[in-house]
Parts: structure tokens; sequence; C-alpha cells
């Protein structure tokens, strides 16, 4: 069961996310959910009098309504009450500046993913993490849910033999219509190759968190499956992993009629795990010498112990996509606290995705963009 | 969208549901999700020691961490800041007092089910609610989810023609085997029959909320299917709605390897709907002259009313039985908040489930009883 | 893998089916799908013409072209190389004159289901065909699938433990739009209920194959779910078994929108077992103590011998309703091989459905019919 | 419906698939199941003996009973009621010498995928069977299926717009064992690749098939999943269309636990179509704008014209693989019984796959292993 006990609530304060933004209100609800946090700063919006009056609405103290990220990271820093983290979720282009500055000013930070706008940038965040001894959680939210940590612990565990092949598809239809929705997203700012930065990273990762390994070389096919558009949104790769298993990708926003479509399906020596976010509940584990078996939460005990800490509620009743996400944030929350409680880290491996895996994803993008430029494969760079 | 701006924060005061709660926890989850409560004062035991500290625990001030209920509700009934609703999560035969008190001292009420531990006193507590004019809703939860609701508006809206048939299924394995669990569900405590009185009102709520049809007459088998033990642990029923409708049931928590199990199926003259409630994000949709459709809430704007105002997030973002939870609570919470800003009601149909509903479903418990003893169809007692 | 060798061909003579049948078509390529029989006579409508010229068209020579199932039945059993079984598959009211005067003249028989249009014209065949000393085969097919086998063969086994719950249904929409179609169906010759007759009698057969028990009392809802038709359309009835153990079953033809709809849901002690016709390649296992397994034909030699014996083809590639059907036609022509051989019948239990299973079914028709004529529970009478 | 009615019977020879071989039992049923062949000639197996000992066994005459190819083309063509028609099911490497001949002496031919062992070889065949005017099929089988129909009668009348985006897939388990199993398969006589000739050419030309499009380039890794084994067991693919559209290919037999996993999914401008070989009688249409849709078999005069003349049964009977191999091999009957009887060719499109479909096969094959040993993206050659 998740623990909704901690030494004292987490101080937070959030940057991005305001009226409409439906990032946001997910964060929010994240924070909410298991009690953990205040959520006591703001700065919404990067227009001033939005970020102010957001914060209101909020039920936010009027002290603590900033008008801008800048204003409330140097303000906070200066309060006895201070938070002590920030969750940002801005554009990607303003992560880099935002994390920067927060972790110089001492915070311990929550950012949305991608971690930045490129990989140079999003080293440096990683250098700066680290210089700063801050705890940094990249919201790969899908690593969040219960059954995605079974099939992780189960392959930590050997119940599948040595992996062998990695399939990973995110196929959505949000830009399937010829004409592009209006948004930061489409107009430039989401870095070199939208599909890759945008929802890429996202099944990437799962792939890297579920398995244990990292993608070495690749070779990928990135462009626009509708012509004639200016941004990316298909994107299809070979992967070679570290342990010399094979892999492939297909990622795309542009497949009209589908609705959420991240999945991943893994075999190895002895089987192999398939997960769909659309039925988050149930893992299909396909067993060489025995009937295909489906994982649920209802043997509680029977789960792994990743499942069962990511577990709120029991005998089959569904958990989705805010639990999922809630869980990044409550582990967050419990690190922090016991970094405030000044005691030596609990020997829990920290299951929310870190900094490091942050910039994996845009190592991961740097050499997909390069494969698609040169038609050959391409190593991808390490930290 | 599910709306998180009210007037004010309802003020929340919880009896029951203390530690290791199951109930307790989810209710406290859907308070929080949305913020559109403060929980400030809580009785969460019969055990004044382990009521007081439970509420410390749970970061409630000392003050009002309450060592029973009947001391919450004479206590914050005294206070200008008193609580302006209590939610009740206790044994089922200690509704009835709970909630005559809490009526009597002017609160609004939020009642797990079943209402009352027989129809007498269900009726008893519909009448105070009605003599108090207080809000009162009974957490028949399943009604909460957004595919739910979309059922609904779609048999309103003539979608299905005229309503023909209804089948009803809660099939769990939470009682399968021979030893039964200790607690109060087994101990005599859950009125005159376990299986209808703690899941079988949740299914024949659904087939009432869905098709708008009271059932008028029934024909019961209820027993235990595993032979020896004291409790009722099945029943299936034959159905007759208001309308002429047929329909028939099946409930138990006595299958071995069931999960959770709830559903419904429901057929008129032009097609039928089906629902799980272990994959509740999609609605089936069979037509009679077209192919079979999945209803989601991918088509945001396609979906009913009622599914569009239960839903928070989209693109296939699948969400689970903690959010259909939250969903009565917010909209408790929003007719309560109505009710302090002292503006008109608005127009909006009330959502979550109301103390007459908790009657009907006493209601049926009795038939149910009746009809197993002669062995034949009884008519189901009207409010 | 179903044997495809034999003794010799069986010589097969067909009554009724002739152009435009479904039901026709259906046993023709069962008898032709592995090749054991030879249909050399046939008598395939009432219209003399049209049976001699349907039987010419089938590629039949001009001598056993007839015109009548009499003369057919009279004509060959005076041939030295005389048919050795009739196959029947006219309407349900002529199942009695044609079976009596079959066996009478020494032909083993395959008759289409129900065997008759009631319960005593059954009595009379099944007691013929034992004077006889026939083989007698009806064609309850979804008896067929390796599946539903595999289902038997488990619970024979024990592993479900002592059987406690049964849920069986058959949910069609044939009959769903408001004008009936033509046919002796809706015409009167379909027996006391077009329902029971038509599909009930398939459900019930299914539950008492898998399970291999009996129902000995019931109490049944029968009628038109679509007012004001002149026939049955819909029965939900409450099922007591010879063990103790509880059922139920919903049949309609009446449910728009719907598709074959042929499922058992059956539980036992530990577990339970699920399966649909419409996906028939897969058997759904429910554990108490394991997560779900889905059982197919992949593992072969892990699935029992029915199964085994049941199977054509491997590694997943699906089979279907003719296979199933087939299976019947094979396994008959294999015991009447035996016969004609005179070699001491396999100690193999007959798999086909006998000519008892057939006197069950309108066992099961009559109580029904009585049950919902007095609204309580019956006896089903026994052979 | 599938049509039962032809001029007269096909007299087809057999060549390989004796006893004990699979696919050998699977051309007989296919060849049986509707009626429209006689077998009357065999040369089941290389060896002599049990060469004409298994034609026997089947019930052939003895002297067309034959103990090799050769003979039996030679000696068929020789006589007056000669074969019409050859069914090759030899191993991949004697497709070419027993093709060549049978064409060289008249004979219309069914031969099993791939088409030859290498490009060079398709080619020849190809081409002889233009000189010589032949009928010829090459048993791509899942092109029988009525849904797989479905789909590429779909996308042809324009449902899905431009197709932009297709994902194959066929993950099997057959070589995921550490052993390889015995075999001509697995002993160096399937060509340059085994995985690539054994399934991937059946996913390549399902593909290709439902969409109507050729792939001009291509970029695969092809390899052993399982390291240090002498044989292909994996590819995957990036792939472009003739029109622009991006595709990939994920096939492998050494996936433990899978099953048969054939499957497509494709994208188009207002939709999608995905479909499963393991559930062949679902076909997952999804669409911008209004909600999935699962198309089957149930409405009839509702699916396409290649749908409706594929199938033999209704109302949601499930059809499966036989039916579809069947298909073929009707079809093929259908083109040989019309030029047998010398009357001008029907309009009605040849369904069955052509031998050009067999040298597109091998294209694919050279293709992809010039690509594994270059790095990158290769063109495909056309006819």
């Amino acid at each position: 069961m998740v623990t909704s006990t901690i030494g004292r609530r987490i101080r937070l304060g959030l940057i991005g996310g305001g009226p409409g933004s439906i990032i946001g209100e997910t964060h929010r609800i994240a924070a909410r959910l298991d009690g953990q946090y205040d959520i006591v700063a703001a700065a919404l919006s990067s227009n001033p009098e939005r970020a102010r009056q957001a914060a209101l609405d909020l039920g936010i103290g009027a002290e603590r309504a900033y008008a801008s990220w800048q204003q409330m990271l140097e303000a906070e820093a200066a309060r006895p009450d201070r938070i002590d983290a920030v969750a940002v979720m801005t554009p990607n282009d303003s992560h880099h500046p935002i994390c920067m500055l927060a972790l110089d000013r001492g915070f311990h930070v929550i950012c949305d993913k991608p971690l930045a706008n490129d990989l140079a940038q999003a080293r440096e965040i990683a250098a700066r993490a680290k210089t700063t001894n801050a705890e940094f959680c990249v919201t790969y939210c899908y690593t969040g849910f219960p059954m995605v940590r079974q099939a992780r612990d189960m392959i930590r565990a050997g119940e599948l033999g040595e992996i062998r092949q990695v399939h990973l598809q995110y196929v959505q239809s949000y830009l399937a219509g010829h004409d592009l929705p209006a948004g930061w997203r489409t107009e430039g700012r989401a870095g070199s190759s939208l599909v890759l930065m945008d929802i890429g990273t996202h099944a990437f990762h799962l792939g890297a968190f579920v398995t244990g390994l990292d993608v070495t070389r690749l070779c990928a096919d990135v462009g626009s499956a509708i012509p004639g558009r200016p941004i990316d949104d298909y994107v299809s790769a070979l992967l070679r992993y570290e342990n010399g298993a094979r892999g492939s990708l297909w990622v795309t926003n542009a497949a009209a009629g589908s609705e959420h479509g991240l999945s991943f399906r893994i075999h190895g020596d002895k089987g192999g795990l398939e997960w769909h976010q659309e039925e988050p509940n149930r893992l299909i584990h396909r067993r060489q010498d025995a009937f295909e078996e489906i994982i649920t939460r209802r043997l509680g005990p029977a789960t792994s112990e990743g499942a069962q800490r990511s577990t709120r509620i029991a005998i089959g009743h569904p958990e989705g996509y805010l639990e999922a996400f809630a869980n990044l944030y409550t582990e967050f929350a419990q690190r922090v606290a016991t970094r405030i409680a000044g005691t030596p880290g609990d020997d829990q491996p920290t299951r929310f995705p870190s900094v490091s895996d942050g910039v994996k994803g845009l190592a991961f993008v740097a050499a997909s963009v390069k494969s698609m430029a040169t038609g050959g494969w391409q190593d991808v760079e390490r930290m």
C-alpha cells in the first residue's frame, strides 16, 4: 500500500500549469491525492496578472501568489517557512533556466518531461543537481503504475530470463488532423523533434525502466506521417540494448483514430510481458512452458514489492493515470521528508525517475535525429 | 471536466474509517482529490483512545480529534466554525443512530451503503433528512464512473429505444475460501443477508441508476454457495422492472478466483450497452443495425454531458475507482456550497445517489429475503 | 489431433438441409472436413422436385437422389450398398417420424437438436434407439470445441474442486427486430417455446456437458422480451444441480445488437472457468490462489486429452464452429466404423452428445414452461 | 457466401505433405472443405515407398499413388483423365524444379510460400507461368480471412483516406527454446534467412495485400535474438511504401511464450484498422471522428463484397484458419473451372495470391538481407 504518513507535509511551489492546463491539474491532483503536500506558493503563468489571479483561485495566500517564477524562487528562498520543493510544468524551452535557478536557490525539483530542450541543457541541469545535492524527479509518469513496477520487478528477479526482444509503442491521434492545433508544442518550442520530445521520450524511458537496460545504438526513421507539415509526428526505430537485446519502437501522434496507445512488449528466454496504458491494471505474462497468465493486483501479496508499494485499493478496483502520477509525487515527498528529518536515507530504491533518466531521454532524441540525417545506425551518447 | 472551483471549501467531519480501514482511506482520498473539502474533525474509531490518536495522525487539530461520534456531533454543533457535513463509514448497524443524530444537529450527510440495517431504519433516516432539509449522499460509488453516466444519459436520450432486458452481475471471491475472514461483516452486524447488503445493493442500484427504472417484482435464490456456512454468499434473482422489462442478477462474493466482477448488460429495442468495472473506461455499445462500438472518453465532446462532467483527464488516460468515488464527493460539495451561499439551487440534476436510493436498496434486500422464504415472486415495496 | 483414418468411409444419407439452408451446408461441411464420409444419398426437401434437383446439384447419383425421406429410407434399406447412417436436419416437428423410421430400418442416426418437439416424442426415440442398438448423435455442436472439452476434462479431474456456481448465457439478436422473420421457427413448428427449443437447449446442455451434472430443479421466467409477439424470445432461470450447486441462465434471441452470445462461467471451490463461443480458442481459468490463466491449444501436450483429440491445427491457428461441428461427425464415424468392423468398442468415452442428452433437453423445456405457468420452482423430470 | 457449385470438380494431384505433415493435412482439408476437388493423384514423400503407401492410406487408387513427383507429373501428363492442377507443399528448396516441370507439363499450380528459395528462381517460375498461361496460387493463406478482405476492401474504397502508417507483426515462439527442433527448416534448406522466408514473407504480403501498396525501400535488422545459433530468428524493419507511407515490421519465431502473433495495424487520414489472426473474426476500426467500431461478420450485408464472398456461416459463428486456407483453394478451383469450361474469365478480381506476389516476397527477403549487410536503407527490387 502507498504510505500516507511521512514526517511532515512538504511545502510545494508550483511553476506553470495555470488555468486550462491539463498537465497543471494533473500535477495538482497528484500532489493532493495522498495528503503529503501543502501547495503554498505558485507562479502559474508567464503573464503576471494571470499568474497571480490563478494562484488566488487555487486558494494560495496573496503573499505567495507570485507574478513570475523568478520572483517566486527569490522570495521563497528568503522566507523562514520557505518551500521545500518546486514543481515545474512549463513549456519545454523554459525548463533549463527554471531548474537551474531553483537548484541554485536550494530547492528540490519535480520537473515534467522532457528534462530540457536539448542534451547539453539536460546535462547542465544534472550536473547542477549533483552539486546542490538536490532530490530531482522527472515525471515520466507511466513508471508509476503498479503493473509497470510489477514488470520491472519480475525482470529484475529473472522471471523472464535474459531479455532478448523489446517492442515499444506510443500511438496517438493528437496530431492526426491536417490542421495543427495551436500551442507551444506546435510553435517551435518543443525542441528538435516534437514527436520525440513529447511522447518518444516517454516510450523510450518506459523500456529502460522496465528492462533495467540502456539502449546503446539505434537506427531511426523520423518525420511527418502527414505530408507537408513542419513538425515531426512519426518515429520508428530499431534499437540495440546494452546486453545485445534487439528492440524496436513505433511512436506517433498522427495515427488517426488512436486513443492513448502507450504499450510495451518484452520477451526474455523464458517468457514475455505486455502492458497497455489503456488497460493499466492488467499485465499479460506469456510463459514458454505454461499458459498465459494475467497479472493483476487481486492477489496483493503475490505481486511484487514494487507493485504493492504503489497500490492504494484492492479487490479489483481499477486505478488509473492520476494514481500513477501521484505515486511519483508521494515517493518524492518521502525522500524529501527524509532529507528534512536529517535521517539517513532509507535503503529503499528510489522509484521515481531521476535527473539522469531525464538526460538519457535527450540523448535518445539526439541520436534519433542524427540517425535520420545520416540514414544509418548511431550510438546513443552516455551520461 | 470536473469542476474544481466552488464557493468555499466544505468543512468535513469523518465518522469511522480509522487506521487499517480501506473504506476510510477511500473516503479520504475522495475528499482530497479535487480540493473541495477541509477535513477538520474526526471520530475515527469506537475505541476512544484509538479514535483520538488516528485523528491526530491525520493532521487534525487536537481540539477536534474526538473520542466518539456522539461527542463530535454535539461539540461541532456548538462551534461557530462548525463542520458543514459528516461522512459516515462505520459498520452498517451504526448508520441509523449516527445519521439520525447528525441530521438532528443540522449537518449534511454522506453515508456509505447500505443506508441502514433494515428497511424501517432506512425509511426513518429518509424522513428525517426531509424534515431537516439536509443534503444526503449514499455512496453507491460505481455511479460515479464517466462511462456509467454515459450509459445513463444514452438511455435517457432514447438511444437504446425502450429498455427490454437487464442483466446485472457482481461476482467476487472475497468469501470463496472456506474459512470466513474475521470482521463485522461476518459477525452478524451486516443485516439480514450479508451478500445482499454488502454488494447486492450496489448491483441493484447500478441497474436502477443506468436504466432510470425501478424493479417492481422479483424472485430470488439466496443462500450459501459454499455449504454449511452461517452467512449468505450468493443471490441470483429474476427481476421485473416498472416498464415491463425483464431482468436478472447474479451476485456472489464466493466465486473462487474472481476479481471485482461488477457489470451490467442492458438491451433496448435498438441496441445494448455493457460495462465492467474492471475496465471502466470502455462502454460497449451493441447496435442492431450497425457494428459494435466502443465508447470511451477519447472524443470528449462526443460523450454525454454526464460523462463529460465526471471526467478529469483526457486522451485515453485511464481513470479509476478513486476518481469515481471522488465524483460523488465533489458533486456533494457543490450542492452544499450552493446551500451555504444561499443561492438558488442550480438546475443541474443531482447526480450523486440520494437517501431515497438508499431506501430502495433496503427494499430490494427485504423483497429478496421474503422471496427466498416463500419460493416465489414478491413485490418490491415502494418508498 | 483429430484422427483422419478409420476402417472404411461411412456411407451417409442426408434428410433436409436443401438449397439455401445454413444448417444443411454446415452438416455437409462437417461430413466432408475429415474425409470420413461419402455422401451417397439424399432427400433434401419436402418438395419432391426440389429434393431431387438439389441432390443432383450436390453430385449425388440420380438413383439415390430421392424425392422424400420415406422413399430414401425404404429404398436404401433394400440396397446391398445401403447407407450406414442418416443425418436429419429438418424442422423440429418432423424429427420424431423420421428418426423412428430410420431406426426401424436399421440405420444409425445423426439428428439436429432439439431431438423432438416434446418430451414424450423424445423418450420414444430414445427407447427405439436402444431397442435397435443404433448409434445416435444429437448435434449439440458447441460441445465439439476443444476448449469446451478442456473445461469438461478439467472439472472431471477436480481442478476446480466441487462445483458451486454455474452461469449460462446465450444472448442473440436474431429476433430483436419487431417484425418476425418468416420460416418454420416462427410459424409454430418449433415446439412449446421457440427460445427454449431453439437455443435454450444448447445452453442447458452445454452446462451439463461441461460440469457433468444434471439440473434437478429450476424456476424460470419465460416470455417475450418484445411485447405483443406470439412467440417466446426470452428465458431467465434459476437452477439447482444434482450436487446442490446453484446456477442461472439467460437465454434470448431478442437482445438487439448481440452477436452469437453463447457462454458459460462456472465456479468450484478452487477456481472458475469461462468460455465464449465468439472467441472459442481461449478458456479463461480463474484461480483462487494464483493469477488468471488463459488456456489455449498452444501448449498441445499440456491441454487435456479431450482437447487434444478435438484439435486439427496448432501454434495458435484459430479453429471455429465448422471444426467443432465436424468433431461430432468424425467421432460418430469412428463409432460406426467400429460397429461395422465388428470389433469391440474402444474404451474411449463417447464424446458426441447422445440420444439421452436429447431427451434431457426436452425435459428442461417442459420444466421451464411449467415453472412459468405456476410461478415457482419445478422438478426437472429424469429419463 | 462461399460458392460451392462450379462446373465440374477439379482433379488435383498432391506433391509433398505426407504422414505427420501439418501443412499436408491443412492443404487436404482446404481442398475437401467446399467439395470442389477430387484428390486423385499424389507423390507424398521423397521416399518412394513412403510416398506410395501414404497415397494409398489417403484412399488414392494404386495406379496414381506415385513414387516421386517427377513420375507423377510425367504419368499424369499422358493420361486422358489427367489432373488439372498440382498442389506443392514440399520443402522450399524443391519448389523451383517442381513448379517448372509442372508448368511445362501444362498443369495449373498451387504452391506453398515462399515461392522459391531465392529471387532468381522465383522470377523464373513467374516467367514460365506466364508463357504456359497457367493459373498459379501461392498460399499466403492469411489473405483468405473474411476480415482481412474486409480491411482490403475498406481501404480500396477510401474509408481510411490515404494510407500513412503500417505496422506488421508476426511474433511466434516456435524457435524460442535454445535447442533447435530438427527438420528442413533448421537444416539449411529454407533459403537465405529462415525467419524471413518462413514467416517474414507472410507478414510482408499481408501488408501489401491489405493496403494495395508495395514497399519500395526498407532498412532491416535481421539476426538471432537468441545468441549463438546458426539461423536467423528475428527481423525488425523500417519500411517505405510506394505512396510515401511509412511502416515497420517485427517478425520473430523466438519470442518465448508467444502464440501465433500475426497482426497488422494500418492508419490512414481518417482512421485505422487492426487485425490479429488469433481473433480473426474481429476487425478493429478506429475512427478519427467517431468511436472505435468492431467489425464482424454479424451484419452480413454491411460487410464488404470480399468479406461476404469468403464467409460460410453467420450469426457470430467463428471461422478459422482452415476456412481461410480453403478460400484460396475454392477460388483457385473456380478459376480453373472457368478455364476448363472455356468460358471467358469472370470479371471478378482474382483474390488468391498470385505468382507475382510470390516473387515480391523473395524480393523483400533479398532487400532485407542486403540491408542487414550494409547497415542502411535498400531499394526493394520490382518484378
